[in-house]
């Protein structure tokens, strides 16, 4: 069976091991510290390449930002990686197939193959954290667009009266709503509205201070505020999923990301299904977890 | 070059000719009435194929309702099509290859192929009719999900709070706002809501019954009131599209149906660009028109 490196390159840490075409980790899986400039990272991952480099078909690298059509380069700037990065040409490394891919769309890849949508045939992956990040893969295919910048769900609007602005200064964005980030947006707009706020256990936090884990803990306690909270905050996470089930017509929606453990999958399953004009959905926590990067670009760089 | 028999089911009549793989009608445009049970339809569509039968390679039809993932069945039971329609087996009409889809999605093809979107990677097409549908072809292939139901755009909700009953039963499909039907609502929460109400042409309508027509005739007249109602019922066509454009990073939009002529699309295309987080797209309004269905039929039997 043929074998790849799959090399995860995140923020702060690049993670790596051999992948077989099944999506199996079929090595030790190692880290080290992402460098903190384009030319270390380079050879950081040349050395990386070299030392596996008699056992291996391909490389596969998972990363963050838009990836270009060749799959060769990282087009647009990422917060998290260096000045420089997007000049990269990766497929300089070796002269072996090198295959980059966006990192949403790498996690979607791992959960087709060897995760919680595995033997399904259209699988939508939702990651929320900070932001919502998405990708679509259908008949083993990613769906990319014309540009390589597809699912940005995340921008997707939810309101169409301009009703709350965006980190990204844009209006009324789903992850404005329904991410960690939306969490506390919930949370703020609920102190002012909500009449539970004035007996909650946060009565005495100005609403702007009111944080995403304060709801998750109040939730615990029973405080009825932080549970109207965490209901609108699920009801908007379920009108974008309605909407991209309707788009997508997926028979597995995965969810990913920080706030996916918060999510009960099961209900959220239902309430689509009944809700939602196409065909049934599954609903399923991602399972390939911290490995989703480097399995998804490994199995993508041997297809 | 091989040549197909393209026909379009519509609830009214049969259209058909011959189409070539570059999607040319290389014959007379025929049409005949849609027969009233789903017999006489079998037996309609059983002599045109013989009239034809020597000189084509496949047959290619179109009809409203989803197909299956062979593409031989519609499945769905669509209103103007009579009862049994979704039980013939179009496979079964003659001994060359018998393709049938979706009428939105014969209408991007046709688009893709020898329209207004040729030479593009990702087209987007949007119908704006009573409602609005929709297709997606990337890569020369059209985007079906996993029930052949994906494009299901027209139930995209574009408010989050239970605003606007659509007629399905939900709430805030973007139909019940952007499509004909949509201008209809936007005419009537207007009515009661824009002071231009009462100074208006239609001041003495009731506001229920103040048409779609009413409106583009309104503009014409330079009523405050009707170009406030478009100016509305725009916006709302907009957020839907930006929305579409960031989840699925089309090149090309395509925009068909009753209502697009009333739509300026240069401004739209700027307005898209402007808002949305993907790269570019242009904004485009269909060309192949009545024939869309037949041609984009009969290019995909050929493909």
């Amino acid at each position: 069976m043929k074998k790849s490196l799959g090399i995860d390159i995140g923020g702060t840490k690049i993670l790596y091991g051999l992948i077989n075409e099944k999506g199996d980790v079929v090595s030790e899986v190692k880290k080290t510290a992402t460098p903190k400039t384009a030319e270390e990272i380079y050879s950081t991952l040349k050395n990386i390449i070299d030392e596996y480099y008699t056992e291996i078909d391909a490389v596969g690298l998972s990363s963050a930002g838009a990836v270009n059509l060749e799959n060769t380069r990282v087009l647009s700037s990422t917060p998290n990686l260096p000045d420089g990065y997007n000049k990269i040409d990766f497929s300089t490394l070796c002269d072996k197939k090198v295959y980059v891919e966006n990192d949403a769309n790498c996690a979607c890849a791992a959960e087709y193959k060897n995760g919680a949508a595995k033997g399904f045939n259209t699988v939508l992956m939702i990651t929320i954290g900070t932001g919502i990040g998405g990708g679509v893969i259908s008949n083993g295919k990613l769906f990319k667009g014309a540009g390589g910048n597809a699912l940005e769900v995340g921008s997707m609007k939810i309101f169409a009266d301009k009703r709350q602005k965006c980190t990204c200064g844009r209006y009324d964005c789903w992850e404005s709503y329904a991410s960690g980030t939306g969490l506390k947006n919930c949370a703020r707009t609920g102190a002012l509205d909500y009449p539970e706020f004035k007996t909650s256990i946060y009565k005495d936090k100005h609403p702007d201070e009111i944080t995403t884990y304060d709801i998750t803990d109040g939730i615990n306690q029973n405080d009825a505020y932080s549970i109207k909270v965490f209901e609108q905050w699920m009801e908007y996470m379920f009108v974008g999923l309605v909407s991209l089930t309707d788009i997508f017509n997926p028979d597995c929606i995965v969810i990913s990301g920080g706030m996916c453990n918060f999510i009960d999958v099961e209900k959220l399953e239902t309430k689509i299904n009944a809700e939602s004009v196409v065909t049934s959905v599954k609903v399923k926590r991602a399972s390939t977890g911290n490995n989703a990067g480097m399995i998804g670009a490994g199995v993508l760089a041997l297809e």
